[in-house]
């Protein structure tokens, strides 16, 4: 049996050689935008905020730009009276269409911002008022979960994180390898099935990561509890830490995503040894080197591409992970219930 | 039967006066510190965190200057090579000791920042090597869980918020009223005793607000979690509605955290009915007024300040039913296991 879920999944190696092969011309628009620009604002919600959180990280780490995520509040609520001459404001929408952030956009424009969307609908209300578009090459999306449109849109922001970079080039070799590594991960692996009967008899799940895999982290946390309905949290490994790991017991299923190499490994594998020895029932491993999967009970690769571009890949697992879960728990991955495709975030829109 | 806990959250009205009698004298010198920068980047973990959450929102919707939180593993592990000439940095932590904090004050000092610490500990390593310090007024701190030290965070964090805005004496009037508002509400309400079984018995928490309340929400959840030691989630109300709303089921206690006034209480109040007609099982509600408490099965009062100042009394009646609860489930809430009071990120230190 197979889901439109995981027919979307499949198609990500094509969805994101497309809007690879889309975007990477556009870099010396996106350093001209920027230009005069101090620091990038993320306007997102939901999938896209993660992907806004490995936009984030990657300026910053990367480009060596200042990046924050904005509170849409501060536009649709409060219309705070900020300066925002010496900023670039991104924001991302599969539809181009939640009202709040086609809002904070206006919003950011009449404060002084540039403004680029990231939309996989290029005639939105998103894309036609911003002053620069990059266009996600997903192709319509059917399924509620998003997964080649999330993926897309992690595309776009590598796109942006190099384009801002001193030297734009530097991880072309590693770009042109994304949709072969995807395409690798996209067909179930042997110990997804471990993994599967590992969060179903678990009574309670957690997904952290650190730097920047965070985003990817929470993604694979809304993925979850977004298509199997069951509540699923989203943490850092350092908020983890200052509070949470306190309440590790051996209910608990912990899913911990790494990138093989980066600054952030060796925190990863002492986070999974840590959370062994406090108790926790389980560990279901995502990417990273031998040290970390070896303290993991089981192990789900997730490709060979450096700590910059993981993200692309990081997620296949994870979203292979919620649509079998959620099969083996009798729920429709592709319909689950009490989400729209467009989410606005008032009631009554 | 009494805990440290208790008393310490009594000791607050006086902990705010004397951190507020201070700390106003100051605003010229946080006026001419931040002359120059264009944007305010918060750095801390855990309350202290929550607490910069209440003020990046007082920032950008008082004082109309943006502001962000950075995540510290930028410095940290990446020692990212981000130009901070036109940022002020506020590093917050109660001890003044947590390592990642110093690290990340002294790397953002390298990189040009200006560095403002807010800490209960004037000798301690984080306020010795700031510009300028504002030292919290709390007096010592017992229990593991922070009260009184959180409460002068947010208390500091007014005076910086009000500091910068056009006219830093606006809010004066209400701020003076804030002892008094606290006094008001730190022996238990009657209501409490119901909130407490609702929570006690509800198979699981989660805490929303929005805007300027919503690191109170975030404060309440780590509070009930830390102290009673079973997991809560902290989340924003859009978040909510972009995702985990899904996975409301009878099981769920919601506490709701509202002001009295202000744009998200309409918001606030269509939040609590949602939740309803989605079957929560039920809803402790914290502040707000009388349209928002009749949709609530327990309503705890918060104060009759503006929604700015009103995160100083929210956080109260939370306390107050951490405490309690803690001591219902047979937990010492002065001392939950696996919490250090100064927490390190890193596992080694």
């Amino acid at each position: 049996m197979t889901s439109i879920m995981c027919s979307e999944i499949r198609e990500q190696p094509g969805a994101v050689a497309r809007t690879l092969d889309r975007l990477l011309p556009l870099r010396k628009e996106l350093r001209s935008l920027a230009r005069g620009r101090r620091s990038v604002m993320f306007v997102a919600r939901g999938s896209s905020d993660n992907a806004a959180v490995y936009g984030r990280y990657l300026l910053e780490t990367h480009a060596g730009v200042l990046a924050s995520l904005a509170a849409p509040s501060i536009a649709t609520h409060y219309a705070a009276p900020l300066d925002l001459g010496d900023v670039l404001v991104v924001s991302i929408s599969q539809s181009g269409e939640t009202e709040e952030i086609v809002a904070m956009q206006e919003w950011a424009r009449g404060r002084g911002a540039a403004t680029l969307a990231v939309t996989n609908v290029v005639t939105s209300s998103l894309a036609s008022s911003a002053d620069v578009v990059l266009p996600t090459s997903a192709g319509p999306e059917r399924a509620v979960p998003a997964t080649k449109t999330y993926t897309s849109q992690l595309a776009a922001m590598a796109v942006l994180g190099t384009a801002l970079a001193a030297d734009p080039t530097v991880l072309d070799a590693d770009l042109a390898r994304v949709p072969g590594e995807m395409a690798a991960l996209v067909e179930p692996e042997a110990t997804l099935g471990s993994a599967v009967g590992m969060l179903a008899q678990a009574g309670g799940t957690l997904v952290s990561a650190r730097g920047l895999l965070m985003g990817t982290a929470l993604e694979v946390a809304l993925k979850l509890e977004e298509t199997c309905l069951r509540p699923v949290r989203g943490l850092s490994y350092a908020d983890l830490r200052h509070g949470p790991i306190a309440v590790i017991s051996g209910e608990l299923c912990a899913v911990l995503v790494s990138a093989v190499d980066g600054p952030l490994v060796t925190g990863m594998t002492e986070l999974a040894r840590d959370l062994k020895q406090r108790g926790v029932g389980s560990i279901v491993g995502i990417g990273g080197p031998a040290d970390f999967t070896s303290v993991c009970d089981v192990a789900l690769p997730a490709g060979q591409l450096p700590e910059a571009l993981t993200p692309l890949t990081a997620v296949v697992p994870g979203q292979l992970l919620a649509e079998a879960l959620a099969r083996q728990l009798g729920v429709d991955p592709d319909a689950p219930r009490g989400i729209r495709k467009v989410t606005q975030t008032e009631a009554a829109l």
